[in-house]
């Protein structure tokens, strides 16, 4: 199995958290088939319960096997109260599989809170870092883009962003092969004077930094438009503008469905023009920009949407994969020290 | 001139800053010039530097008058800086017509930082509020949605943010009739652990109070589903929220041109999907929607977005008429007192 550069491609393990997420192993088990069928070199660990796993699983896989887990994380949960009690979740569990080195990467549907709870706790954060953030590539018209933090803190200091920003630049260099990412903040408006507290004095930190290709301030409208490779903001800004976005997206697509379906001629139409719309139904379609990663941990983590689909599944699952592939935590440890401010 | 309730329609007044905007008098003035046109019960008041207004107008109207001002308030101008020398500016004037009751509402597409400050230093606030805030009426899958505040205040409290769902409310009674609109907070998740201290904070106070048809947390997916009547953020986030929901339709409205341009197939098919296309393409006109309110002045002043084309000034002017035929003001400030906290 050459890869691109013509050598042998590393075998992957990644654990899965299969009982979390709306959907539980209905999703998640039919995801992992797709996906060890697809690519020779991964093999999977589902964690959870292993009789409901197992009647999923039919005559099973060679590649993958199960590791019990009793108990689940349940969508509502606080991280504090989870973090005492669910110690043998599924969740805790398949992160414990990373830390000891069973697997190279989790991916897990489950409550974020307890997710970044848990993260911390089992899988060392790179040395310096105060918080991890929710990092995720989206789509935008010729390329695509970082976006940090996405929820994981709603109140970052100055400090916090300016960290997430440095993470997030070497993620793209690691990612995406950049070497000077442009890097860019969040913010109500390109000028100087705009913004809040927290963010002017992040750029001015980041102006300082020799290292970060920072160009300043970027608006909503500008996620979409290939202005910046690495966009940070706070979580709660961040997590609303992401959902806003995925919330027009996803009203378009119902509308261009009702006109598509709702008459005769709409039907003719929408099958002519189905072939011409690829691309715009590809960019639209959550189903394939499913995985965030939470960045700030020495350990490849993804959170797939709760609700995802399998096919969302199976892109968060890959996207663990390239990351481990990659080697994007080694990387981004080897060059955050000379970094930080 | 019968309205619909068949009595007489009262003669509205509209101050405009016809130098305003990226495009300024080029714009204002034919927007200005449709929307006498259109209602008869309109007079506009131009106000702007005389000689270029002139010669845009051609005969003139006699319904559209103009008031010189000499002086213009640029885009990246502090606000601070505006309001120690540019009281003498086109905004600052037809702001003083509305505080004179030469005209009733005002509609500028300047910069947002000193209309702001212009406007409460010329216009009264309301007794008891502290900031105002931007509110706009978005649209939504079956519905419209007020949303505040969406960039006054980078950094709102809790208290500020409870005096916003007053307002919007109150607001979306006039505007809209209802008797109780759905008021949200807009949030990271729907649970009550959700959130930043203000936001939490709000929530609390929000659910205290009887005469508010408090309903909870809402996500940024949730913008577009008729989910509530007002949506309270504040405006760093409510800001970036809504500019990425602009963003991610502007690059949808993108993809389907570039579908129904690129190839004699792709034109065939979009020539054949218009007439089934129209609610979709309705929605994603920016221009259609512009116009949003500053929310806490005893008037009506309509900010427009800067780069408003023709169409959308008029759709500005007609807000700042609609708002004047409701009293709007008016409405809002006989009830906030009962319900200040």
């Amino acid at each position: 199995m050459p890869d691109q550069d013509g050598g042998a491609v590393k075998p992957v393990t990644i654990a899965i958290d299969a009982m979390s997420g709306d959907r539980g192993p209905s999703v998640v088990v039919p995801a992992a088939l797709a996906a060890v069928n697809e690519n020779e070199a991964l093999s999977i660990v589902l964690v959870g319960i292993q009789s409901e796993l197992e009647a999923l699983l039919h005559q099973g896989h060679e590649r993958i096997r199960i590791v019990e887990a009793a108990d689940v994380v349940r969508m509502h949960e606080r991280p504090s109260h989870v973090l005492r009690h669910k110690r043998s979740s599924s969740m805790a569990v398949a992160l414990g599989l990373v830390r000891d080195g069973v697997a190279q990467g989790c991916v897990s549907a489950g409550n974020t809170g307890a997710l970044m709870a848990f993260g911390r706790s089992v899988i060392r954060m790179y040395p310096g870092i105060e918080r991890p953030a929710i990092a995720k590539l989206i789509p935008s018209l010729r390329g695509r883009c970082h976006v940090l933090d996405l929820g994981a803190n709603v109140d970052s200091s100055a400090e916090n962003l300016y960290q997430y920003a440095l993470m997030g630049s070497l993620m793209a260099s690691a990612i995406c092969g950049q070497a000077e990412p442009r890097v860019a903040l969040l913010n109500v408006g390109e000028e100087e004077i705009k913004g809040n507290e927290q963010v002017r004095l992040a750029s001015h930190m980041l102006a300082q930094c020799d290292t970060i290709n920072y160009i300043g301030y970027i608006e909503g409208s500008d996620l979409f438009r290939d202005v910046a490779d690495v966009v940070v903001c706070d979580g709660f800004v961040g997590n609303i503008a992401l959902k806003t976005g995925e919330g027009v997206a996803g009203l378009l697509i119902e509308l261009l469905e009702q006109a598509f379906t709702k008459t005769l001629y709409g039907r003719f139409i929408g099958f002519m023009a189905r072939p011409i719309m690829g691309k715009l139904l590809r960019l639209m379609d959550p189903s394939r920009h499913n995985g965030a990663s939470l960045l700030g941990l020495q350990g490849v983590v993804i959170k797939s949407h709760g609700n995802a689909n399998e096919r969302a599944m199976l892109a968060a699952i890959r996207q663990a994969v390239r990351e481990v592939q990659l080697e994007v935590p080694g990387r981004i440890n080897e060059r955050l020290d000379d970094l930080m401010f």
